[in-house]
């Protein structure tokens, strides 16, 4: 949001278009006026009205936290959000997986030449709805327009800064054998809900996305003064993919209780129908953690007021220093299969 | 860069390919490979070895300036950079405009299917080079793919976090009547070179790119204890863009004598050859600063030194309240004329 000056005068040909043109990126009075009613608008802050090429932070004093993603899931609207409230669950859940208080968002944007300025500033508001929940602002961004055929509606990049407020490290290089594994909730809602729509499923009316901030039990959690040795936010790739990082990452081996680990009957029903394995499929609102199994149970009890957090249980152990980044997963009949990550995709564009 | 785990054992299907393919952006192994072998190995530096969804930052004390940036450049490579250095050298700018140091750098990627690898590779490797040369580390970042015919090669997106040494505020609302307009060097260079390119004009041998880093010249002005009002570099809609957002902004007219901007002559050619006015052409190492008219001759002292602000003039003032925001440009002959800024777009993809 370069240069969003309140007093510009600005004879706007905004109005004009009910569409994106190449002109809204072009660094004149039809970008500064699409960024000024679009985007200045949705995300008021005094940020945005304040400073030109960038924002002015204060952040309280000691470590931060820095993260980025970008979203260009398809299609842009799907049950339970949308890309623009994913943008802001997605960096502002990766400020929370290092332990930090998620403080404030950049954001950039890829038109494409032709998306409906309705769809924009539906985006637009979605993100700063999830702004607020979120307890961040959106102090500086960048819109840019490419040709028709060049992009596919919009991509949103967001980055984030946040106050880390964890007293130890947050990495998968203090997970112990020993350690619990709990998951905060139910896999698979966001993947399946984007899925059976893409695919026009007749399930989808059972299906929402979990698409949600997952910062203020994280916060909760250390609040506790808890132990957290690891967090990780199973998206692309995941439940399992997320396992196998940590577990390859700290050199450990980890079993689960596949039973234990909750999917809605939606999902397992969709899963079943398509031949997919749920815990391959990406959440957008939640998460794992590693701490001490002797934590676990105060864990669950500082989860419990939090409604992002129902169904949080323990699913899993570190069971050992070795077979080093195996990961297993026990089955409801005392079977055991190694529970790989993907090699590949699964599914593009699913976040 | 999500837990770039140098202990990960990694079966990489990386060398089975030599083109971007949608399972590079799935979660899994494959996108494991691709971020170690390509990002990890050119952006070197212990931030991405570390940690997993985000970079543990320790900055100085005191405030931060925070901005990004989203590069669709076309072509990829250019006389003179390519989208990787413009993707540093854009950020660091628009840090080093905010009066402040630039530390640390996000790099978000959206690839589409089909991208060389050879040209992701050469990409990553320029932007490592330009961090290196800026003083910044690329500390996290994100990867995700889209099918082939939804992008076009590579977008990047830059967020960057800085450190602010300006004692006062760098901000439009400091300028003030008398002020003199100080201009770091030739103008156009960018934009042409690219236009030039992209048209197989025939004078492009003689063009290339201005894109660099200005962060050095600009803390050597806040060093040498000038009071900067105001930084812009005159990038997207060019010098005549970055007059008007500043004098609106400040509610200020502002005069220039249009003899003393710099021109480069192939630039000069290459304009009058396409009827392209280089006032509103885009520059992507170039600034303009807004001083007191006393301090000015002190601030080109302090600019010498420094190659990439070879040609910095005063090219004009702050000649009163009114009319507020009007830029106007006087000619050789001492005529005047308006200099407005454009209302949409000259050329998409520029940067």
């Amino acid at each position: 949001m370069p240069d969003a000056a309140p007093e510009l005068a600005c004879p706007a040909p905004f109005a004009a278009y009910d569409r994106v043109v190449l002109a809204h990126g072009g660094g004149g009075r039809a970008m500064r006026s699409l960024i000024e009613r679009v985007f200045v608008a949705a995300f008021e802050n005094p940020w945005l009205r304040d400073l030109h090429d960038g924002a002015l932070l204060h952040p309280p004093p000691g470590p931060l936290a820095f993260t980025t993603d970008t979203f260009t899931v398809q299609p842009l609207f799907f049950p339970g959000g949308d890309i623009g409230s994913l943008a802001v669950h997605g960096t502002v859940n990766d400020l929370a997986m290092c332990g930090a208080r998620p403080l404030y968002l950049s954001a950039g944007f890829v038109l494409e030449e032709g998306l409906p300025l309705a769809d924009l500033s539906r985006v637009a508001a979605s993100m700063a709805r999830a702004a607020r929940e979120a307890g961040v602002n959106i102090v500086t961004g960048d819109t840019t327009v490419v040709e028709r055929g060049h992009g596919d509606g919009v991509f949103i990049n967001t980055a984030g800064v946040g106050a880390v407020v964890a007293r130890q490290p947050i990495t998968a290089r203090r997970v112990l054998p020993g350690d619990a594994v709990l998951l905060s909730g139910p896999v698979g809602d966001h993947a399946m809900a984007v899925l059976a729509l893409r695919e026009g499923l007749a399930i989808q009316t059972d299906l929402a996305s979990d698409s949600a901030c997952v910062a203020a039990p994280v916060l909760a959690l250390l609040g506790a003064g808890l132990d957290l040795h690891c967090l990780r936010d199973p998206t692309r790739g995941g439940l399992a993919a997320a396992l196998n990082e940590i577990a390859a990452a700290a050199g450990v081996a980890v079993a689960i209780d596949e039973p234990r680990v909750p999917v809605r009957p939606a999902v397992a029903d969709a899963s079943e129908l398509l031949g997919l394995d749920p815990l391959h499929l990406a959440c957008e609102g939640r998460f794992v953690a590693f701490l001490p199994a002797s934590e676990a149970p105060a864990a669950l009890d500082a989860l419990a007021p939090f409604p992002v957090c129902a169904g949080a249980t323990v699913i899993g152990r570190v069971t050992g220093p070795a077979p080093r980044g195996l990961v297993v997963a026990r089955g409801a009949l005392g079977g055991e299969r190694v529970l790989d990550m993907l090699s590949g995709e699964q599914f593009p564009r699913i976040c």
